[in-house]
């Protein structure tokens, strides 16, 4: 029989109301023909007790504790899930991770999956059980303890299972009916998409996209994974959601699929600093050490040996960069005149693979900010996206203007 | 190292306050030169909630599942302890059942323990860790999922473990001081037990004392495991809390150890019986039959071929006996005239190993009650104990006389 994973996220398992409306989405599959792989996560609001426990119990907690509390949560749902699809008269049970087992790195808090082990579950399907409930977000390490995967785990877990069953597709259920062309609460135009590309999803997902986690996508783009999201919250046909897929599953696609944003980001300018070989690296090995997430960077034009230095990061990181600049200044490589924090700016980007085959389109995005009169502060390209700084009060007029600019309410 | 368990219940560990003070008992004994095994309950209230839960699903519940849902809370507790622990720097680490492991019978819901593996745990203890901090009343199936021992499963867990490690002794801590010689509440002159026998305390345990679960109890006689029990909420020194050992280990004591009563007992007649050999048979076989656990038999004297049978059994479980009593009636073995139901009755029982080798104890108990005027319905009487049926009237006036006949309030 094929295989189907199917995902339900903490909203989507709340309450027991909500779990017997899943398990009825599961046992419709299970009717369709598919031996169906549950995923669950743990009832909202019970990681953030649990972790919430261990955070007062130990602020500098021993991981391989926190990991044996915290994923007791999923366990819970996946019993609870296995349950209801009893009474449905569904033949299902519940796994956690060490019984699988999913094997994964020792790394607490945040295990990488090494392996999962398909024996005992097929062993079960071949016997007629129809559906297994696997706890989400939690392994096993070499060490026999139980591991967690950290933000996004249980989606991970999702597609990780479905690309070691061979699964015709994850289905990933949330509280949102798919992807959209932006965020529906800046524009009515927003569009759901029918499709978009791995490649998209990724760069959507790390532009601040909460639909899926990065790692999830990446996972998923390289075991090839045709991963669909959908709303628990609706009733859904047989092309609801979003399939987030390869690119060669696409056929017509618009040139940009989408426009992001963030207003977590804030931009941080050494002014003044000596244009010599190695100044980067004086520069932003510190801020690594640190543990500042840098993210866009831009020079300008160096007068007389003296540049500026521009860069942005989230913006709760703003104190540790500056800790660590004025730690690097008495180092004196660095030597910078002023630190400048602009904290008023959000990132507007763009992202679509037809850029790759299509000129002009970052300089249509400028051209089109520029009609609104919105003053760019940086720019970063990569193959797929185009990213600018700007003022955050622009931040919705940039959104809808880039939306309708290049026609994402139409589909292509 | 000698070995002590310590096993704190679900008061005792119900806030992370009342966890740090139970920690800082285990410390004190590292200090004192034990390597500990620490066996936890769920935080008070958890394990109900998680009933509740499964119950709300699915009424007749698949016992795994119910076993993987439920067992979460003791897990949860094991990590903060272990934290807590190590908070205050003692090497300490968290084992769940199935790492232990602690394997039991496939009977999910009411397992029982079969062997515990004790390689794990020595093997940390020799590489320096203090504590094991196990979380209780769970185990491992031979098929490989988690098993729950049922009631009182977390105390049973703890003698396991005392007596698979050859502990030097089992703490149970818990929400009373230790056992005493009646329940305070009824006269104020019950005294705190210092010791009591391995068979005395069976017999309190059976007869309603809430100290300590029967199961626990037996198997601690079993392998002369040295229980103590003592509260969690009180500075406790040396001699703290009564110490639950062999008969050989207490050196004087008094004939009767406690008086023991309990409000949950209804008496039931069939009245004009036909006095025939299996009439017993016929009545008691559909009461099994029907789960209805009868403690006291009384059968009166014939006359002209019939009798009158009195039974005693849970109030809760009079309706049950009364349907299964009328469905044999129409059987025609039995036919009997009526069927009375006494419901305001209680039982009072003295216990003591003492008895066995001295004369008069009955007497005296029963002279007692009727120079109080008490109408004794019902007797039984065993090795260590003897039981009457009174009225529920008279239960304290009842307790407090047998207390100062037998002068409980001064030690032997």
């Amino acid at each position: 029989m094929p295989v189907l994973v199917m995902k339900f996220g903490g909203t989507s398992v709340a309450t027991l109301d909500r779990i017997r409306r899943a398990a009825k989405r599961v046992g419709r599959e299970v009717a369709n023909g598919y031996d169906v792989i549950v995923i669950v996560s743990a009832m909202a609001g019970e990681t953030n007790k649990l972790v919430g426990l261990v955070e007062e119990t130990s602020p500098l907690f021993d991981a391989r504790e926190y990991d044996a509390v915290v994923s007791s949560g999923e366990n819970v749902t996946a019993g609870l899930m296995a349950l209801t699809l009893q009474e449905m008269e569904v033949p299902a049970r519940s796994w956690q991770g060490w019984q699988v087992p999913l094997k994964t790195t020792s790394v607490h808090a945040a295990a990488r999956i090494e392996e999962i082990a398909t024996e005992n579950i097929l062993g079960k399907f071949a016997e007629g059980m129809k559906v297994a409930v696997v706890a989400g977000f939690q392994g096993i390490s070499p060490e026999g303890r139980t591991t967690t995967l950290g933000r996004g785990g249980s989606d991970t877990t999702a597609v990780a299972f479905a690309a070691a069953f061979g699964a015709e597709r994850c289905d990933i259920y949330t509280d949102v009916d798919g992807v959209y062309t932006t965020d529906p609460r800046i524009t009515s135009k927003a569009r759901k998409l029918e499709k978009i590309a791995f490649e998209e999803m990724l760069e959507l997902a790390s532009l601040g996209a909460k639909v899926l986690q990065t790692r999830s996508v990446e996972l998923a783009m390289r075991y090839n994974v045709r991963l669909r999201v959908l709303s628990s919250f609706e009733d859904n046909n047989e092309n609801a959601g979003t399939l987030v897929c390869a690119e060669e599953d696409i056929v017509e696609s618009n040139v940009v699929a989408g426009v992001a944003y963030s207003r977590d980001e804030a931009k941080m300018t050494l002014v003044s600093v000596a244009d010599r070989p190695g100044i980067a690296a004086a520069i932003f090995g510190p801020l690594a050490e640190a543990g500042v997430n840098v993210d866009m960077i831009v020079q300008n034009i160096a007068e007389e040996g003296r540049t500026d230095m521009t860069f942005s990061c989230p913006t709760d990181q703003v104190k540790r960069a500056e800790a660590a600049m004025n730690a690097a200044k008495d180092r004196a490589e660095i030597n910078f005149h002023d630190l400048v924090a602009d904290t008023d700016v959000c990132k507007v980007s763009i992202v679509g693979i037809g850029m790759r085959s299509h000129a002009g389109v970052a300089s249509q995005m400028f051209s089109t900010l520029r009609d609104e009169g919105i003053n760019i502060k940086v720019i970063t390209t990569s193959e797929n996206k185009v990213s600018v700084l700007i003022d955050r009060i622009y931040m919705e007029l940039a959104v809808q203007a880039l939306h309708d600019a290049f026609e994402l309410e139409r589909a292509a």
